[in-house]
């Protein structure tokens, strides 16, 4: 079965690997890519979660599915006066996005014989990692930056996992997962670094293809953190393209916190890498990543598509929440980052104001603090 | 619009009203119900929300979605060992399966001319509640009883409704929000006595049916507190047999927290009416209600379907939420309720053990406290 799987290649040195348990980057150092195809477009009508897309996806995963995917996409506005569409991520089953890739490594690390995953995450992917893996029967050790909020903390062990609480950075965190997976035989869980995690992301595309009657929208805004989403949905609309079924990408908009900005400061200054940033303390904690492993990719993804980057203060995060209750929508701050600049790129005469808009509701205001 | 609204109809005298903002019981104090009508089957493929089955629903709501509906449907074993299913209701946009008949409540009260919304709830249904309002842009006013949890009320609040909090039992709540309903033209958006909340609620039983290949599963498992999702979902599978598209009825297994079980002993005794009890604390605070007033339809409903209702204790219930969470499910423990006792009707030799059995997961765990 996963001699059926496609190899990794090197984004570095072009070298290709076999997946394997241990493997999670190339001995260049490199970051490990699958290699681009495109989509065979072939839903299955019965299925109402992303598996509906299994010919398009390289993982053959559906038994360890808990429901993730066809999130809902609806009209901002309820009586239908613009054309910004939310799709509403945070319905998914832990809450998350996450869950889209989460259930690829998990099927993978199956495949691969693994019994144990490793991974490392604030939040979210943490979460979800612990769930699937709780569905796949497989035990996992999610390390955490001390101080994680207790909420989390106890659903992940709620999930049967171990939570190892790292003191420092994030950056030690991940440090820490890393080694702990070159000490055992663990397969790394890392949504960071496992390609296999964007087949799930990628889903996020096709999706909205299928909502909108076989369309592209003209802009995607997405916030990006370590850019998950923002490599998932630019795979699953050049894939389409690819298949001749869409002529023209969507611009995608790639959105960060003013106070954690590496890709926005690399975008502005025409830098085809990112500079690591000290992140500042923000409400939009999930996308925090002062170090992007894969920023020079959403650079391109950015640049490639005619879109930009775009930052969001603050007060405008915390007001685009509260305009999005308003609404009847619940997020965590995270979740509201997309939104906040989508307001802005409305404005009359913005390249951004015409067409369809797709912002994500990422993150369930449930696991926001307080 | 509103001229082709079914009319309500006195469960006691027979009466019949046209349904109207202030309307929400008959003059002789009777319940009002919808007649009965089979379902038109004609599911919408491109609609992954529950308006897909807009021919089956007396009410044109799909402006208001908030993407409620078409929850995942799962094996409870990843690797398909059983016949248990797992209907994951609480990926809905508020986290619970009160969506879906807030939605219709909401709907209707816009159809209805309402500006102003009042309901009573200490939990799930006044959250969703808020939500539409907020999606339909109606003011809402949520009564709850006092000493509710901090973070309904805040989340509630966001969403922009009025909270006010009544000292005293659940009933001094629910006799509130009806004196504020007197005194103003509000829209009572009553998930127990407004019987549009289960054009939404059937569509659970729908959903099933479709997701089943067209099929009845042979068991159903529901909490019961009010019973909106018994009377829903048995109004759906009877629908669907009126229309002849399924020979038999699911058996109806309704489930109650053996600390507060009117309907549970009113069935045992072998009566038509619940007699009120008081509920004593229990983690299932989402089903301690001591009075339901549909008591005496939810004993009917189990009754006429073969099946029978049976109570959980809090063990179980704590010990259902750790399996779950085991599995990688997250709910809260009330959601566990229904688990709980499927687990132990599944036990070879029970009339239960047979066939597919379909347990939902009614409400998230991100809902718990602490
Ligand atoms: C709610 C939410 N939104 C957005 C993101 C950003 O995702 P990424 O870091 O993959 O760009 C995250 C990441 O955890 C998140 O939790
Ligand atoms: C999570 C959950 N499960 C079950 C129920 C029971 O629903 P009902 O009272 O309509 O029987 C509720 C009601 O609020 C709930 O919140
Ligand atoms: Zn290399
Ligand atoms: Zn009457």
């Amino acid at each position: 079965m996963s001699a059926d799987l496609p190899a990794y290649q090197c984004a570095s040195c072009g070298r290709s690997h076999v997946p394997a348990a241990g493997r999670w980057r190339c001995d260049c150092g490199g970051l490990l890519d699958l290699p681009p195809r495109p989509i065979s477009w072939n839903p299955r009508p019965a299925d109402h979660t992303l598996w509906r897309y299994q010919d398009a996806i390289a993982v053959p995963g559906r038994a360890f599915s808990l429901g993730e995917g066809m999130t809902p996409l609806v009209r901002a506005a309820a009586d239908g006066t613009d054309r910004t569409l939310l799709k509403v991520e945070y319905a998914s089953p832990t809450g998350s996005f996450k869950d889209r890739g989460a259930v690829m490594l998990v099927a993978l690390a199956r495949l691969l014989g693994a019994r144990r995953l490793v991974a490392d995450s604030s939040g979210n992917a943490g979460t979800a990692v612990a769930a699937y893996a709780a569905r796949a029967g497989l035990a996992a050790e999610i390390f955490v930056p001390a101080g994680t909020s207790e909420k989390k903390v106890q659903q992940i062990r709620g999930h049967g996992a171990e939570v190892t609480a790292v003191p420092g950075s994030r950056e030690d965190t991940a440090r820490a997962a890393a080694a702990r997976v070159a000490e055992t035989a663990a397969f790394y869980a890392s949504h960071v670094y496992n390609p296999y995690f964007y087949e799930g992301t990628k889903t996020y595309a096709l999706e909205i293809f299928e909502q909108l009657g076989q369309a592209a929208p003209a802009t995607l805004v997405l916030p990006a953190g370590n850019g998950t989403l923002v490599i998932g949905a630019y795979l699953g609309f050049a894939g389409l393209r690819s298949a001749g079924l869409i002529d023209r990408l969507p611009r995608i908009v790639a959105v960060q916190a003013e106070r954690c900005a590496p890709v926005a400061r690399a975008f502005a200054a025409g830098r085809a890498e990112t500079v690591p940033v000290e992140p500042a303390p923000t409400v939009a904690e999930g996308i925090a990543i002062g170090a992007p492993a894969r920023g020079a990719r959403m650079l391109e993804i950015v640049r490639a598509t005619g879109g930009t980057v775009v930052t969001v203060a603050e007060a405008e995060v915390t007001a685009a929440r509260a305009a999005l209750a308003r609404r009847g929508f619940w997020v965590e701050p995270t979740g509201a980052v997309a939104y906040a600049a989508a307001r802005r790129l409305r404005v009359p005469g913005s390249p951004y104001a015409e067409g369809e808009l797709v912002v994500p509701l990422c993150g369930s205001g449930l696991k926001a603090p307080g």
